[in-house]
């Protein structure tokens, strides 16, 4: 099963999203927050997200979602810092963060693959909220 | 200026959401946040939406943001508990949850109205987040 990473530049919005999505996927799935630069401050580490994705590896593979474009390079980073064959295996997915992460757990806790749950995720850009 | 509701499952959630909107807005927005039954209960009340746009309430009017269309429900029976004359100042937007408070902070920032403001947040669906 793979597991998925939230990074946000807010500590707080990424424990939300990870206990919101942890519920979805009725905790069947490895889900760990990446959130501030430390708990209260505003901004992402490469550090923090590096170790949220070792927590959440397995040869399944992860899914990392993140707020905004400015996380994506701090990410980057952290992916670049885990050895050849996990970063093979780990996806940084363009989905809304949110909504992404809900389908992405659901999606996960179906046993589907890094690729299937990432197209799942990044579909919410059509998902009408409001009919 | 107008105001902006986070409505979320999750108070977490919630609160991280405001927390980065209200940085982006430099502090200039009333941002509210209304998440969870209560502060460790994942569900939504509304109760505490009703409150949550009271306190953001002024006459341009208030933007409500949700995570999942379950909020929707008690998101649209919080705005029926307000006066007519509030009723009609206040827009529940189809936008991402994250992406799109963060635009709309941005966004009320610079005093744009409530129509303009919810197109905005909702245009962050056609938004490329990777590159």
């Amino acid at each position: 099963m793979i597991g998925i990473v939230i990074v946000s530049h807010s500590h707080l919005l990424a424990q939300g999203v990870r206990e919101m999505a942890l519920q979805m996927s009725q905790n069947l799935v490895k889900i760990e927050a990446a959130g501030g630069v430390d708990d209260q401050t505003i901004g992402t580490s490469a550090e923090r997200i590096h170790q949220a994705i070792t927590q959440a590896y397995s040869p399944d593979g992860v899914l990392i979602l993140f707020d905004l474009g400015s996380a994506l390079f701090s990410t980057q980073m952290a992916v670049e810092m885990l050895p050849p064959e996990q970063q093979a295996q780990t996806k940084v997915s363009a989905a809304h963060l949110v909504e992404g992460a809900i389908v992405a757990a659901v999606e996960a806790s179906l046993g589907h693959s890094l690729e299937e749950v990432n197209n799942a995720a990044e579909a919410v850009k059509e998902m009408q909220k409001i009919i």
